[in-house]
Protein backbone atom coordinates (compact mmCIF):
# COMPACT_ATOMS: atom_id res chain seq x y z
CA UNK A 1 0.00 0.00 0.00
CA UNK A 2 1.39 3.43 -0.53
CA UNK A 3 0.27 6.23 2.29
CA UNK A 4 -2.92 5.45 4.16
CA UNK A 5 -5.73 8.56 2.97
CA UNK A 6 -8.90 7.09 4.25
CA UNK A 7 -8.94 5.43 7.63
CA UNK A 8 -12.43 4.06 9.30
CA UNK A 9 -12.25 2.78 13.02
CA UNK A 10 -15.65 0.67 13.40
CA UNK A 11 -17.24 -0.33 16.75
CA UNK A 12 -20.49 -2.09 17.13
CA UNK A 13 -19.94 -4.29 14.28
CA UNK A 14 -21.90 -6.83 16.73
CA UNK A 15 -24.48 -4.89 18.54
CA UNK A 16 -23.16 -6.70 22.05
CA UNK A 17 -19.81 -6.13 22.05
CA UNK A 18 -18.99 -3.07 24.51
CA UNK A 19 -15.36 -1.98 23.99
CA UNK A 20 -15.46 -0.93 20.51
CA UNK A 21 -19.03 0.50 20.83
CA UNK A 22 -17.77 2.33 23.87
CA UNK A 23 -14.70 3.75 22.34
CA UNK A 24 -16.18 4.66 18.91
CA UNK A 25 -19.05 6.71 21.23
CA UNK A 26 -16.56 8.22 23.22
CA UNK A 27 -14.22 9.21 20.08
CA UNK A 28 -16.91 10.49 18.47
CA UNK A 29 -17.85 12.88 21.58
CA UNK A 30 -14.48 13.56 22.18
CA UNK A 31 -12.50 14.31 19.06
CA UNK A 32 -9.80 15.47 20.33
CA UNK A 33 -8.75 11.66 22.01
CA UNK A 34 -7.63 11.25 18.54
CA UNK A 35 -7.39 13.60 15.76
CA UNK A 36 -3.77 14.90 16.11
CA UNK A 37 -2.34 11.16 16.21
CA UNK A 38 -2.78 11.06 12.20
CA UNK A 39 -2.64 14.29 10.72
CA UNK A 40 -2.18 13.13 7.61
CA UNK A 41 -5.18 10.42 6.64
CA UNK A 42 -9.19 11.10 7.09
CA UNK A 43 -10.22 9.47 10.00
CA UNK A 44 -13.72 8.45 10.44
CA UNK A 45 -15.82 6.93 12.88
CA UNK A 46 -18.62 4.27 12.48
CA UNK A 47 -21.13 2.50 14.93
CA UNK A 48 -21.53 -0.47 12.34
CA UNK A 49 -24.86 -1.50 13.12
CA UNK A 50 -27.15 0.92 15.43
CA UNK A 51 -30.30 -0.83 15.65
CA UNK A 52 -28.00 -4.43 16.99
CA UNK A 53 -26.61 -2.06 19.97
CA UNK A 54 -29.76 -0.65 20.56
CA UNK A 55 -31.29 -3.95 21.49
CA UNK A 56 -27.31 -5.05 22.61
CA UNK A 57 -27.75 -7.98 21.03
CA UNK A 58 -24.95 -9.69 18.16
CA UNK A 59 -27.63 -8.61 15.53
CA UNK A 60 -31.55 -8.10 14.44
CA UNK A 61 -32.09 -10.64 11.51
CA UNK A 62 -28.53 -12.12 10.49
CA UNK A 63 -24.83 -11.46 11.50
CA UNK A 64 -23.77 -8.11 9.70
CA UNK A 65 -20.27 -9.35 9.76
CA UNK A 66 -21.09 -12.35 7.51
CA UNK A 67 -22.89 -9.61 4.89
CA UNK A 68 -20.01 -8.63 2.91
CA UNK A 69 -19.64 -10.77 0.20
CA UNK A 70 -20.03 -9.11 -3.03
CA UNK A 71 -22.61 -11.79 -3.58
CA UNK A 72 -24.46 -10.23 -0.65
CA UNK A 73 -23.73 -6.90 -1.84
CA UNK A 74 -24.90 -7.19 -4.87
CA UNK A 75 -28.14 -8.96 -3.66
CA UNK A 76 -31.65 -7.36 -3.24
CA UNK A 77 -32.20 -9.15 0.37
CA UNK A 78 -34.29 -7.05 2.64
CA UNK A 79 -33.16 -8.27 6.12
CA UNK A 80 -32.08 -5.35 7.71
CA UNK A 81 -28.24 -6.41 7.98
CA UNK A 82 -27.75 -6.83 4.02
CA UNK A 83 -29.41 -3.69 3.58
CA UNK A 84 -27.02 -2.14 5.96
CA UNK A 85 -24.39 -3.80 4.71
CA UNK A 86 -25.22 -1.76 1.38
CA UNK A 87 -25.09 0.97 2.59
CA UNK A 88 -22.01 0.81 4.58
CA UNK A 89 -20.34 -0.11 1.45
CA UNK A 90 -21.97 2.65 -0.48
CA UNK A 91 -19.95 4.74 2.39
CA UNK A 92 -16.68 3.10 2.72
CA UNK A 93 -16.31 1.28 -0.35
CA UNK A 94 -17.52 0.07 -2.71
CA UNK A 95 -15.92 -3.18 -2.25
CA UNK A 96 -12.90 -3.70 -4.61
CA UNK A 97 -9.88 -1.27 -6.46
CA UNK A 98 -12.24 1.28 -6.64
CA UNK A 99 -13.06 1.67 -2.52
CA UNK A 100 -12.77 4.62 -0.68
CA UNK A 101 -11.11 3.25 2.36
CA UNK A 102 -7.79 2.33 2.66
CA UNK A 103 -7.74 1.02 5.73
CA UNK A 104 -10.54 -0.50 8.36
CA UNK A 105 -9.71 -1.17 11.80
CA UNK A 106 -12.86 -2.90 13.37
CA UNK A 107 -12.82 -3.76 16.87
CA UNK A 108 -14.49 -6.84 18.45
CA UNK A 109 -14.88 -9.10 21.34
CA UNK A 110 -15.23 -12.28 21.80
CA UNK A 111 -15.99 -14.84 24.97
CA UNK A 112 -13.17 -16.59 24.36
CA UNK A 113 -9.61 -16.01 26.22
CA UNK A 114 -7.62 -14.27 23.55
CA UNK A 115 -6.35 -11.48 24.72
CA UNK A 116 -5.73 -8.43 22.42
CA UNK A 117 -6.16 -10.96 19.35
CA UNK A 118 -5.21 -8.87 15.85
CA UNK A 119 -6.78 -10.39 12.83
CA UNK A 120 -5.09 -9.83 9.25
CA UNK A 121 -7.40 -11.11 6.49
CA UNK A 122 -4.22 -10.67 4.04
CA UNK A 123 -0.40 -9.76 4.37
CA UNK A 124 -0.62 -6.20 3.76
CA UNK A 125 2.48 -4.51 3.94
CA UNK A 126 1.00 -1.88 6.60
CA UNK A 127 -1.16 -4.17 8.78
CA UNK A 128 1.58 -6.64 9.02
CA UNK A 129 4.36 -4.45 10.31
CA UNK A 130 2.14 -2.60 11.82
CA UNK A 131 0.90 -5.06 14.17
CA UNK A 132 4.20 -6.61 14.78
CA UNK A 133 5.06 -2.99 16.31
CA UNK A 134 1.85 -3.61 18.55
CA UNK A 135 2.22 -7.27 18.97
CA UNK A 136 6.01 -5.67 20.95
CA UNK A 137 4.96 -3.55 22.73
CA UNK A 138 1.71 -4.41 24.58
CA UNK A 139 1.16 -6.85 26.93
CA UNK A 140 -1.25 -9.97 25.81
CA UNK A 141 -1.00 -9.52 21.85
CA UNK A 142 -1.60 -12.28 19.49
CA UNK A 143 -1.48 -12.36 15.95
CA UNK A 144 -3.71 -14.65 13.84
CA UNK A 145 -4.00 -14.63 9.78
CA UNK A 146 -6.63 -15.78 8.13
CA UNK A 147 -6.45 -15.55 5.00
CA UNK A 148 -9.72 -14.15 3.07
CA UNK A 149 -10.46 -14.38 -0.99
CA UNK A 150 -11.37 -10.62 -0.34
CA UNK A 151 -14.10 -9.92 -2.73
CA UNK A 152 -16.12 -13.16 -1.47
CA UNK A 153 -15.26 -12.81 2.38
CA UNK A 154 -18.15 -11.78 4.61
CA UNK A 155 -16.31 -9.42 6.46
CA UNK A 156 -16.70 -6.07 6.75
CA UNK A 157 -13.30 -5.08 6.61
CA UNK A 158 -12.98 -6.64 3.25
CA UNK A 159 -14.72 -3.58 1.92
CA UNK A 160 -11.48 -1.58 2.61
CA UNK A 161 -8.41 -2.23 0.35
CA UNK A 162 -6.72 -3.40 3.82
CA UNK A 163 -8.19 -3.80 7.48
CA UNK A 164 -7.42 -5.22 11.26
CA UNK A 165 -10.13 -7.09 13.24
CA UNK A 166 -9.13 -6.82 16.84
CA UNK A 167 -10.75 -9.44 19.07
CA UNK A 168 -10.64 -9.12 22.52
CA UNK A 169 -11.33 -11.07 25.20
CA UNK A 170 -12.54 -12.85 27.68
CA UNK A 171 -15.30 -10.60 27.40
CA UNK A 172 -18.72 -10.90 28.36
CA UNK A 173 -21.07 -10.42 25.45
CA UNK A 174 -23.34 -7.41 26.31
CA UNK A 175 -21.29 -6.12 28.89
CA UNK A 176 -18.61 -3.27 29.02
CA UNK A 177 -15.50 -3.97 30.71
CA UNK A 178 -12.90 -1.38 31.87
CA UNK A 179 -9.77 -4.20 31.84
CA UNK A 180 -10.18 -3.77 27.89
CA UNK A 181 -12.04 -0.51 27.75
CA UNK A 182 -8.99 2.20 28.31
CA UNK A 183 -6.00 -1.18 26.48
CA UNK A 184 -7.80 -1.21 23.79
CA UNK A 185 -7.92 2.55 23.01
CA UNK A 186 -3.88 3.00 23.90
CA UNK A 187 -3.47 -0.02 20.95
CA UNK A 188 -5.81 2.40 18.56
CA UNK A 189 -3.68 5.37 19.14
CA UNK A 190 -0.48 3.62 18.56
CA UNK A 191 -2.47 1.98 14.99
CA UNK A 192 -3.04 5.59 14.43
CA UNK A 193 0.20 7.20 14.99
CA UNK A 194 1.98 4.27 12.84
CA UNK A 195 -0.46 5.32 10.15
CA UNK A 196 1.32 8.75 10.62
CA UNK A 197 4.75 7.07 10.25
CA UNK A 198 3.45 5.06 7.50
CA UNK A 199 2.35 8.20 5.31
CA UNK A 200 5.77 9.69 6.48
CA UNK A 201 7.71 6.82 5.08
CA UNK A 202 9.20 6.74 8.37
CA UNK A 203 7.46 3.01 9.73
CA UNK A 204 8.83 1.08 6.20
CA UNK A 205 12.97 2.43 7.11
CA UNK A 206 12.43 0.33 10.02
CA UNK A 207 14.17 -3.11 10.79
CA UNK A 208 11.72 -6.10 10.65
CA UNK A 209 10.67 -7.54 14.31
CA UNK A 210 10.20 -11.33 14.32
CA UNK A 211 6.43 -12.38 15.87
CA UNK A 212 4.69 -15.09 16.36
CA UNK A 213 1.99 -15.62 14.05
CA UNK A 214 -1.04 -17.97 14.62
CA UNK A 215 -2.53 -18.99 11.10
CA UNK A 216 -5.96 -20.73 10.14
CA UNK A 217 -5.90 -24.41 10.09
CA UNK A 218 -9.68 -25.29 10.45
CA UNK A 219 -12.81 -24.97 12.34
CA UNK A 220 -13.69 -27.99 14.35
CA UNK A 221 -17.88 -28.49 15.58
CA UNK A 222 -19.15 -29.60 18.64
CA UNK A 223 -20.16 -33.01 18.64
CA UNK A 224 -23.48 -33.51 18.00
CA UNK A 225 -26.28 -35.83 16.82
CA UNK A 226 -29.73 -35.18 14.79
CA UNK A 227 -31.72 -36.45 17.91
CA UNK A 228 -29.72 -34.40 20.40
CA UNK A 229 -28.20 -31.53 19.05
CA UNK A 230 -25.14 -30.79 20.52
CA UNK A 231 -23.81 -33.98 22.85
CA UNK A 232 -20.33 -32.79 24.49
CA UNK A 233 -18.95 -30.07 25.76
CA UNK A 234 -15.59 -28.36 25.52
CA UNK A 235 -13.13 -30.25 27.58
CA UNK A 236 -12.29 -28.20 30.90
CA UNK A 237 -8.48 -28.92 29.81
CA UNK A 238 -9.46 -26.67 27.10
CA UNK A 239 -11.58 -24.10 28.57
CA UNK A 240 -9.17 -20.56 28.60
CA UNK A 241 -7.13 -21.83 27.08
CA UNK A 242 -6.63 -19.85 23.67
CA UNK A 243 -3.32 -20.23 21.66
CA UNK A 244 -1.75 -23.37 23.65
CA UNK A 245 -0.63 -26.35 21.91
CA UNK A 246 -3.17 -29.71 21.15
CA UNK A 247 -1.52 -32.62 20.03
CA UNK A 248 -2.78 -36.31 19.19
CA UNK A 249 -4.15 -37.92 22.10
CA UNK A 250 -4.68 -34.70 23.82
CA UNK A 251 -8.40 -34.20 25.71
CA UNK A 252 -10.59 -32.07 23.72
CA UNK A 253 -14.08 -32.42 24.67
CA UNK A 254 -16.61 -34.52 27.63
CA UNK A 255 -19.93 -35.52 27.19
CA UNK A 256 -22.60 -34.46 29.77
CA UNK A 257 -21.94 -38.58 31.22
CA UNK A 258 -18.08 -37.99 31.83
CA UNK A 259 -16.95 -39.42 29.29
CA UNK A 260 -13.63 -37.69 27.44
CA UNK A 261 -13.41 -37.28 23.94
CA UNK A 262 -9.62 -37.09 22.19
CA UNK A 263 -8.26 -34.85 19.59
CA UNK A 264 -6.61 -36.48 16.22
CA UNK A 265 -5.06 -34.90 13.47
CA UNK A 266 -2.55 -32.62 12.58
CA UNK A 267 -0.19 -31.65 16.30
CA UNK A 268 0.56 -29.62 17.11
CA UNK A 269 -1.78 -26.86 16.68
CA UNK A 270 -3.30 -24.02 18.63
CA UNK A 271 -7.06 -23.72 19.16
CA UNK A 272 -8.78 -19.99 19.37
CA UNK A 273 -11.89 -19.32 19.86
CA UNK A 274 -12.55 -22.15 22.40
CA UNK A 275 -16.10 -21.86 23.22
CA UNK A 276 -17.13 -18.89 22.26
CA UNK A 277 -20.51 -18.49 22.41
CA UNK A 278 -21.21 -16.64 19.35
CA UNK A 279 -19.98 -19.62 17.65
CA UNK A 280 -22.61 -22.04 18.77
CA UNK A 281 -25.22 -21.50 16.52
CA UNK A 282 -21.97 -21.63 13.44
CA UNK A 283 -20.96 -25.00 14.90
CA UNK A 284 -17.46 -23.82 15.29
CA UNK A 285 -16.43 -25.35 18.86
CA UNK A 286 -12.82 -23.78 18.34
CA UNK A 287 -10.66 -22.83 15.56
CA UNK A 288 -7.21 -24.77 15.54
CA UNK A 289 -4.31 -22.53 14.05
CA UNK A 290 -0.33 -23.60 12.65
CA UNK A 291 1.91 -21.53 14.22
CA UNK A 292 5.37 -19.54 12.87
CA UNK A 293 7.60 -17.30 13.38
CA UNK A 294 7.83 -14.25 11.17
CA UNK A 295 10.17 -11.48 10.34
CA UNK A 296 7.60 -8.54 9.63
CA UNK B 1 -45.27 -27.13 53.91
CA UNK B 2 -45.95 -30.63 54.94
CA UNK B 3 -44.99 -33.79 52.14
CA UNK B 4 -43.71 -32.36 48.99
CA UNK B 5 -45.74 -34.28 46.39
CA UNK B 6 -45.07 -32.81 42.95
CA UNK B 7 -41.53 -31.28 42.01
CA UNK B 8 -40.84 -29.92 39.03
CA UNK B 9 -37.22 -28.86 37.94
CA UNK B 10 -36.74 -26.44 34.83
CA UNK B 11 -33.72 -25.50 32.93
CA UNK B 12 -34.12 -22.89 30.03
CA UNK B 13 -36.23 -20.78 31.27
CA UNK B 14 -33.72 -18.10 29.65
CA UNK B 15 -32.70 -19.81 26.19
CA UNK B 16 -29.21 -19.39 26.66
CA UNK B 17 -28.62 -20.71 30.21
CA UNK B 18 -26.98 -23.76 29.06
CA UNK B 19 -26.08 -25.29 32.49
CA UNK B 20 -29.65 -26.34 32.73
CA UNK B 21 -30.60 -27.08 29.62
CA UNK B 22 -28.03 -29.61 29.23
CA UNK B 23 -29.00 -30.99 32.60
CA UNK B 24 -32.96 -31.27 32.21
CA UNK B 25 -31.94 -32.59 28.43
CA UNK B 26 -29.54 -35.36 29.54
CA UNK B 27 -32.31 -36.30 32.26
CA UNK B 28 -34.78 -36.67 29.99
CA UNK B 29 -32.94 -39.00 27.98
CA UNK B 30 -31.96 -40.46 31.31
CA UNK B 31 -34.28 -41.76 33.54
CA UNK B 32 -32.17 -43.08 35.69
CA UNK B 33 -29.98 -40.42 36.53
CA UNK B 34 -33.04 -39.47 39.06
CA UNK B 35 -35.93 -41.64 39.68
CA UNK B 36 -34.68 -43.12 42.56
CA UNK B 37 -33.50 -40.57 44.20
CA UNK B 38 -36.92 -39.43 45.26
CA UNK B 39 -39.20 -42.24 44.74
CA UNK B 40 -41.95 -40.46 47.09
CA UNK B 41 -42.84 -37.50 44.95
CA UNK B 42 -43.51 -36.95 41.43
CA UNK B 43 -40.75 -35.34 39.74
CA UNK B 44 -41.50 -33.73 36.58
CA UNK B 45 -38.37 -31.76 34.13
CA UNK B 46 -39.05 -29.44 31.50
CA UNK B 47 -37.69 -27.26 28.85
CA UNK B 48 -39.31 -23.44 29.75
CA UNK B 49 -38.88 -21.38 27.13
CA UNK B 50 -38.13 -24.02 23.91
CA UNK B 51 -38.20 -20.89 21.10
CA UNK B 52 -35.63 -19.22 23.07
CA UNK B 53 -33.37 -22.18 23.63
CA UNK B 54 -33.42 -23.20 19.52
CA UNK B 55 -31.93 -19.95 18.88
CA UNK B 56 -29.74 -19.62 21.67
CA UNK B 57 -30.88 -16.71 23.13
CA UNK B 58 -32.26 -15.37 26.59
CA UNK B 59 -35.99 -15.03 25.12
CA UNK B 60 -37.61 -14.21 21.53
CA UNK B 61 -40.11 -11.38 22.18
CA UNK B 62 -39.90 -10.89 26.39
CA UNK B 63 -37.72 -12.20 29.53
CA UNK B 64 -40.19 -15.43 30.24
CA UNK B 65 -39.09 -15.16 33.93
CA UNK B 66 -40.70 -11.72 34.23
CA UNK B 67 -43.59 -13.32 32.46
CA UNK B 68 -45.61 -15.04 36.17
CA UNK B 69 -46.89 -12.52 37.61
CA UNK B 70 -50.44 -12.56 38.20
CA UNK B 71 -51.20 -9.64 36.08
CA UNK B 72 -49.41 -11.05 32.98
CA UNK B 73 -51.21 -14.71 33.66
CA UNK B 74 -54.53 -13.12 33.81
CA UNK B 75 -53.73 -10.77 30.37
CA UNK B 76 -54.34 -11.71 26.56
CA UNK B 77 -50.68 -9.98 25.91
CA UNK B 78 -50.09 -12.49 22.35
CA UNK B 79 -46.13 -12.59 22.53
CA UNK B 80 -44.79 -15.75 22.78
CA UNK B 81 -43.00 -15.66 26.71
CA UNK B 82 -46.51 -14.46 27.64
CA UNK B 83 -48.65 -17.25 26.31
CA UNK B 84 -45.33 -19.65 27.01
CA UNK B 85 -46.31 -18.26 30.84
CA UNK B 86 -50.01 -18.83 30.75
CA UNK B 87 -49.33 -22.75 29.21
CA UNK B 88 -46.81 -23.30 32.33
CA UNK B 89 -49.25 -22.04 34.23
CA UNK B 90 -51.84 -24.49 33.79
CA UNK B 91 -49.33 -27.21 33.43
CA UNK B 92 -47.06 -26.91 36.63
CA UNK B 93 -49.98 -24.03 38.61
CA UNK B 94 -52.19 -22.49 38.80
CA UNK B 95 -50.46 -20.09 40.50
CA UNK B 96 -51.93 -19.62 44.01
CA UNK B 97 -53.11 -21.97 46.73
CA UNK B 98 -54.44 -24.62 44.40
CA UNK B 99 -51.41 -24.75 42.60
CA UNK B 100 -50.84 -28.30 41.18
CA UNK B 101 -46.80 -28.04 42.36
CA UNK B 102 -45.39 -28.10 46.03
CA UNK B 103 -41.51 -27.37 44.42
CA UNK B 104 -40.12 -26.07 41.31
CA UNK B 105 -36.06 -25.94 41.31
CA UNK B 106 -35.37 -23.88 38.28
CA UNK B 107 -31.39 -23.86 37.30
CA UNK B 108 -30.00 -20.25 35.49
CA UNK B 109 -26.83 -19.08 34.85
CA UNK B 110 -25.27 -15.93 35.12
CA UNK B 111 -22.14 -14.16 33.49
CA UNK B 112 -21.60 -12.68 37.19
CA UNK B 113 -19.23 -14.62 39.36
CA UNK B 114 -21.85 -16.03 41.60
CA UNK B 115 -20.88 -19.23 42.46
CA UNK B 116 -23.75 -21.33 42.87
CA UNK B 117 -26.32 -19.73 44.30
CA UNK B 118 -29.49 -20.29 45.78
CA UNK B 119 -32.05 -17.57 45.58
CA UNK B 120 -34.79 -18.13 48.01
CA UNK B 121 -38.06 -15.99 47.42
CA UNK B 122 -40.23 -17.49 50.11
CA UNK B 123 -38.69 -18.49 54.27
CA UNK B 124 -40.54 -21.63 53.61
CA UNK B 125 -39.60 -24.75 55.89
CA UNK B 126 -38.06 -26.84 53.27
CA UNK B 127 -36.10 -25.00 50.92
CA UNK B 128 -34.21 -22.65 53.92
CA UNK B 129 -33.38 -26.16 55.78
CA UNK B 130 -32.27 -27.96 52.78
CA UNK B 131 -30.78 -25.13 51.05
CA UNK B 132 -28.94 -25.02 54.91
CA UNK B 133 -27.13 -28.35 54.12
CA UNK B 134 -26.93 -28.02 50.74
CA UNK B 135 -24.73 -24.92 51.54
CA UNK B 136 -22.82 -27.03 53.93
CA UNK B 137 -21.92 -29.62 51.87
CA UNK B 138 -20.76 -28.29 48.45
CA UNK B 139 -18.00 -25.53 47.87
CA UNK B 140 -18.76 -22.07 46.46
CA UNK B 141 -22.60 -22.14 47.70
CA UNK B 142 -24.29 -19.25 48.41
CA UNK B 143 -28.09 -18.14 49.77
CA UNK B 144 -29.34 -15.19 48.92
CA UNK B 145 -32.98 -14.70 50.34
CA UNK B 146 -35.06 -12.38 47.87
CA UNK B 147 -38.60 -12.04 49.74
CA UNK B 148 -41.56 -12.17 46.73
CA UNK B 149 -44.86 -10.74 47.33
CA UNK B 150 -45.89 -14.28 45.51
CA UNK B 151 -48.68 -13.44 43.08
CA UNK B 152 -47.27 -10.44 41.32
CA UNK B 153 -43.84 -11.95 41.33
CA UNK B 154 -42.44 -12.42 37.76
CA UNK B 155 -40.87 -15.41 38.39
CA UNK B 156 -41.67 -18.64 37.08
CA UNK B 157 -40.57 -19.99 40.49
CA UNK B 158 -43.51 -18.77 42.40
CA UNK B 159 -45.85 -20.71 39.86
CA UNK B 160 -45.53 -23.37 42.94
CA UNK B 161 -46.34 -23.26 46.56
CA UNK B 162 -42.45 -23.05 46.91
CA UNK B 163 -39.09 -22.53 44.62
CA UNK B 164 -35.76 -22.13 44.33
CA UNK B 165 -33.89 -20.61 41.68
CA UNK B 166 -30.21 -21.69 41.47
CA UNK B 167 -28.03 -19.08 40.02
CA UNK B 168 -24.46 -20.48 38.39
CA UNK B 169 -21.72 -18.54 37.18
CA UNK B 170 -19.43 -16.99 36.32
CA UNK B 171 -21.11 -18.79 33.20
CA UNK B 172 -20.84 -17.28 29.55
CA UNK B 173 -24.68 -16.93 28.08
CA UNK B 174 -24.65 -19.05 25.31
CA UNK B 175 -22.28 -21.63 26.22
CA UNK B 176 -21.80 -24.76 27.76
CA UNK B 177 -19.19 -25.30 30.45
CA UNK B 178 -18.21 -28.07 31.79
CA UNK B 179 -17.15 -26.65 35.26
CA UNK B 180 -20.43 -26.07 36.11
CA UNK B 181 -22.58 -29.08 34.83
CA UNK B 182 -21.43 -31.98 36.68
CA UNK B 183 -21.25 -29.68 39.69
CA UNK B 184 -25.37 -28.12 38.93
CA UNK B 185 -26.25 -31.95 38.80
CA UNK B 186 -24.39 -33.18 42.25
CA UNK B 187 -26.55 -30.51 44.10
CA UNK B 188 -29.60 -31.31 42.16
CA UNK B 189 -29.66 -34.70 42.98
CA UNK B 190 -28.75 -33.94 46.82
CA UNK B 191 -32.23 -31.63 46.89
CA UNK B 192 -33.88 -34.53 45.21
CA UNK B 193 -32.71 -36.76 48.30
CA UNK B 194 -33.82 -34.28 50.69
CA UNK B 195 -37.11 -33.80 49.17
CA UNK B 196 -37.39 -37.63 50.18
CA UNK B 197 -35.78 -37.13 53.42
CA UNK B 198 -38.07 -34.25 54.15
CA UNK B 199 -41.17 -36.89 53.00
CA UNK B 200 -39.93 -39.30 55.64
CA UNK B 201 -40.27 -36.40 58.72
CA UNK B 202 -36.19 -37.40 58.63
CA UNK B 203 -35.24 -33.76 57.46
CA UNK B 204 -37.41 -32.22 60.02
CA UNK B 205 -35.34 -33.96 63.08
CA UNK B 206 -32.16 -32.71 62.10
CA UNK B 207 -30.70 -29.74 64.21
CA UNK B 208 -30.50 -25.93 62.78
CA UNK B 209 -27.35 -24.98 60.88
CA UNK B 210 -25.71 -22.00 60.71
CA UNK B 211 -26.09 -20.23 57.58
CA UNK B 212 -24.53 -16.91 56.19
CA UNK B 213 -27.71 -15.30 54.33
CA UNK B 214 -27.09 -12.54 51.80
CA UNK B 215 -30.72 -10.20 51.69
CA UNK B 216 -31.73 -7.94 49.43
CA UNK B 217 -31.28 -5.05 49.98
CA UNK B 218 -31.56 -2.72 46.57
CA UNK B 219 -30.06 -2.92 42.86
CA UNK B 220 -27.93 0.30 41.64
CA UNK B 221 -28.16 1.05 37.68
CA UNK B 222 -25.63 2.16 35.74
CA UNK B 223 -24.40 6.15 35.57
CA UNK B 224 -26.36 7.17 32.38
CA UNK B 225 -27.30 10.83 30.47
CA UNK B 226 -30.36 10.73 27.98
CA UNK B 227 -27.71 12.04 25.65
CA UNK B 228 -25.35 8.97 25.90
CA UNK B 229 -26.98 6.59 27.68
CA UNK B 230 -24.66 4.64 29.95
CA UNK B 231 -21.53 6.80 30.72
CA UNK B 232 -18.88 4.62 33.20
CA UNK B 233 -18.64 0.88 33.89
CA UNK B 234 -18.22 -1.40 36.60
CA UNK B 235 -14.91 -0.68 38.30
CA UNK B 236 -12.45 -3.11 38.25
CA UNK B 237 -11.90 -3.17 41.84
CA UNK B 238 -15.32 -4.46 42.06
CA UNK B 239 -15.66 -6.82 38.22
CA UNK B 240 -15.75 -10.71 39.57
CA UNK B 241 -15.94 -9.68 43.34
CA UNK B 242 -20.22 -10.83 44.37
CA UNK B 243 -20.36 -10.82 47.77
CA UNK B 244 -17.71 -8.88 48.84
CA UNK B 245 -18.09 -5.79 51.26
CA UNK B 246 -18.82 -2.79 49.77
CA UNK B 247 -18.31 0.19 51.93
CA UNK B 248 -18.95 4.11 52.09
CA UNK B 249 -16.59 5.39 49.83
CA UNK B 250 -15.22 2.51 48.28
CA UNK B 251 -15.28 2.51 44.06
CA UNK B 252 -18.22 1.56 42.08
CA UNK B 253 -17.88 2.69 39.03
CA UNK B 254 -15.07 4.49 36.60
CA UNK B 255 -15.95 6.27 33.17
CA UNK B 256 -14.47 6.12 29.73
CA UNK B 257 -12.04 9.24 30.45
CA UNK B 258 -10.89 7.59 34.05
CA UNK B 259 -12.70 9.16 36.05
CA UNK B 260 -13.51 7.27 39.05
CA UNK B 261 -17.00 7.35 40.78
CA UNK B 262 -17.90 6.28 44.32
CA UNK B 263 -19.95 4.54 46.52
CA UNK B 264 -22.16 6.19 49.30
CA UNK B 265 -24.92 4.65 51.33
CA UNK B 266 -25.60 1.73 53.96
CA UNK B 267 -22.39 0.02 54.25
CA UNK B 268 -21.27 -2.45 54.69
CA UNK B 269 -23.40 -4.05 51.35
CA UNK B 270 -22.40 -6.78 49.51
CA UNK B 271 -23.03 -6.45 45.98
CA UNK B 272 -23.84 -9.60 43.62
CA UNK B 273 -25.31 -9.66 39.87
CA UNK B 274 -22.07 -7.73 39.10
CA UNK B 275 -21.84 -6.58 35.51
CA UNK B 276 -24.58 -9.64 34.67
CA UNK B 277 -24.82 -9.26 30.63
CA UNK B 278 -28.80 -9.84 31.00
CA UNK B 279 -29.64 -6.85 33.55
CA UNK B 280 -28.08 -4.29 31.03
CA UNK B 281 -31.66 -3.90 29.98
CA UNK B 282 -32.99 -3.60 33.16
CA UNK B 283 -30.39 -1.28 34.14
CA UNK B 284 -29.38 -3.16 37.02
CA UNK B 285 -25.65 -3.12 37.59
CA UNK B 286 -25.50 -4.80 40.60
CA UNK B 287 -28.14 -5.95 43.41
CA UNK B 288 -26.81 -4.59 47.12
CA UNK B 289 -27.47 -7.20 49.63
CA UNK B 290 -27.30 -7.29 53.38
CA UNK B 291 -25.78 -10.28 55.20
CA UNK B 292 -26.37 -12.11 58.34
CA UNK B 293 -25.80 -15.00 60.14
CA UNK B 294 -29.50 -17.04 60.14
CA UNK B 295 -29.83 -21.04 61.65
CA UNK B 296 -31.89 -22.67 59.50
Amino acid sequence: MNSINTLVIAGGTHGNEGTGISLVKKWMNSPSCYQDLCPSAQVDLVLSNPEAIAINRRYVKHDLNRSFSKTSLESNLSLYEFSRARELNKIYGPKGENTKTDLLIDVHNTGSNMGYCIILSALDPFTTKASAIIAHEFEEVYIYYQPEERMESPYFGTVAKADICLEIGAAQHGTMDPRFFYQTEKILKRYLELVEEWNQNALQQKPSLEVEVYTQYKDIGYPKTVKDGITAMIHPDLIGKDYTPLNEGDRVFVDFYGKEIFYHGKSPVYPIFINEPAYYEKDIAMSLTTKSIEKW
